[in-house]
């Protein structure tokens, strides 16, 4: 435990323990390479997880070229990780050892401000990243794109073994960024017609979940080559052409809901145009530059827009229970270690189907194993 | 009656009671002078309205000058009116001759469509405007700065006689524009915080209905001015002055929601930055360029913004009725019909407190009485 005083034999194992090995952008470059590092103790609240799989999110691009103007490197990334539960502390409760853990994009928060005690830890102004961030004691957070991570229990949720674990990883970040607005703006209810803008990785999850919700879906794209997909692949009810005007005049005013999932700069009117009165038109990308607000047309329709960014601890771990009762998971193209420099270019160019997840501990190559 | 077939003396009878008098725009240079038109004939569930007040809204200033680019001439501008029932159809439960009515921005809609079942008659695509309409009999529709007006039953609210009636004029539009959305995204339990940007006609109201509301209140405004008619005058608990920085971080985080009541163009990010997680930014001005989206700090915050505009009749009878039962009326500065271009040059500089009514049914001057 990290608050026992060790000496001797303990200690040299704790030091051993806490050595890891990843893979680490210098600079704005990206370029991954080698990198040895050390967790912190394991905390008597804390688990210590041996990473399995780690999906690649593009938040991870932008972080790894300093795109948001606040990386410092070396720069470890990953956030959407499954692991082996290898330690625990003794006050953990959730998980013993053995038990397979997931954990997001964020691995710690102050505990008692309002977001805080309202379950949205990923909304308090303290919260901790995952990695790029700085941790209570000062250490710097190192991503899941490595062997292990030590993490307070209670920024971990428990998966169920039901699940295809390498399918499971996108969720923890990918999955939880869509759930989460379904939930809180309510369009969970059987019958109501969701449009998910976008399929790659967040939009093809959001599809299986409003799936499982029994919602009507449609899938709003710009790629032609997307239609089979969405109908076939993933049981999506209708397939709309984004720049077809046609089809847009068609769709006008049916959408209860609008999950908007696309990171390139677009304009938002013709999303507003598809929602009921009253519609909701959630954006769950970030685009470099922000959009016009469509004033007339909200003012219209008592139509809304709004943003999300993930989700907290208590509705992950929902998040994940609903995935495993329903058979959830994201469409991924398993990768290993070495690859994962050629992955970060083709998800630049948004060629991958539908999630990179790195296979870690079968592809890890630690210079000191 | 409409529908009966009338001969001889009871011809001309009618003819006599469609004839009306008001002011009238023939131009886009919105200068108003006398008009003599025709209503349409009382039907079955129509009531004839002898105009007592109509306050002027800033919408009446749009649709005079074409701003909109749909208006036509010429055209009597008024959607915020109260007047006497002097005539009521076969059909007509809710009025008798003798009680007080109040007409709002609509005077019609298609009574089927989903937004019309659910009471939403303002959003129905084909909703009549109380003025500058087309109604369902080809006719067209002339607003209250005028002597009468034939009106549908369920298109009229029925006025308590308990309240100045001068002052209830503005809540027709005015009151229920900020009203609504209030009521509708929950913007009404007691202890929450309100922000209200603009002390205008809107802003002034929306205090009012928030204090009854048993709110915490902070008026926002560019003008320093403001504050002691804010907190004196109409009893908010804040002001903060939206351009002062340090007023601005203070306030941060603390709004559950803001009625932002203002058309000229602002940016909304310091507005946004004013809410809470999960905040509520609600604009029912509408500037003539739309705003940039505040897209990162609705991310970070799950906070979204929205668009209202008026509301239904059902809800309208209910705000009338909260507001005769908590004294509310608008603060009105009361004028004669002649003074009416003055007061719509006052009012394009903002110089009124809070809302011109004219005090027609005193005032007007009918070339034929």
């Amino acid at each position: 435990m990290s608050n026992v005083v060790f000496s001797g034999q303990e200690k040299v194992q704790v030091t051993q323990d806490n050595e890891a090995y990843g893979l680490a952008a210098r600079d704005p470059s990206g370029f991954l390479s080698p990198f040895n590092f050390t967790t912190r103790e394991n905390g008597d609240n804390d688990v210590t997880i041996k990473i399995l799989y780690c999906g690649i999110c593009h938040t991870d691009l932008h972080f790894l070229k300093n795109e948001h103007g606040f990386s410092f490197y070396p720069l470890v990334p990953g956030h959407e990780i499954v692991g082996k539960v290898v330690k625990v502390g003794c006050h953990v409760t959730k998980f013993k050892v053995g038990d397979i853990a997931g954990v997001g994009p964020i691995l710690g928060s102050c505990g008692s401000c309002s977001n805080c005690t309202q379950s949205l830890e990923h909304y308090c102004p303290k919260m901790i990243l995952t990695y790029n961030g700085i941790y209570h004691d000062g250490s710097i957070t190192y991503g899941g794109y490595s062997e292990k991570m030590v993490v307070e229990e209670q920024f971990a949720v428990l998966i169920p073994k039901a699940l295809a674990l390498d399918g499971v990883a996108p969720l923890l970040c990918a999955g939880i960024t869509v759930y989460s607005p379904m939930k809180f703006y309510g369009l969970d209810k059987p019958g109501l017609h969701l449009g998910v803008v976008g399929l790659g990785g967040l939009g093809h999850v959001a599809v299986k979940f409003a799936k499982a919700f029994n919602m009507k879906v449609t899938v709003i794209s710009t790629s032609p080559a997307k239609q089979t997909e969405a109908l076939e692949r993933f049981g999506a009810d209708a397939f709309l052409l984004s720049n077809n005007e046609q089809q847009l005049q068609e769709a006008m005013g049916t959408m209860d809901g609008i999950i908007d999932t696309v990171s390139a700069p677009h304009s938002l009117y013709p999303l507003v145009d598809l929602l009921t009165t009253s519609g909701k038109l959630i954006l769950v990308g970030a685009p470099t530059s922000p959009p016009e607000l469509p004033l007339i047309p909200l003012l219209m329709g008592r139509k809304m827009i709004s943003g999300s960014g993930g989700g907290g601890m208590k509705e992950a771990q929902e998040m994940i229970d609903f995935a495993a009762k329903h058979g959830i998971t994201a469409d991924v193209e398993v990768i290993p270690m070495d690859y994962v420099n050629t992955a970060l270019e083709r998800l630049a160019k948004n060629d991958v189907k539908f999630r990179f997840v790195i296979d870690v501990a079968n592809t890890i190559n630690s210079p000191t194993s």
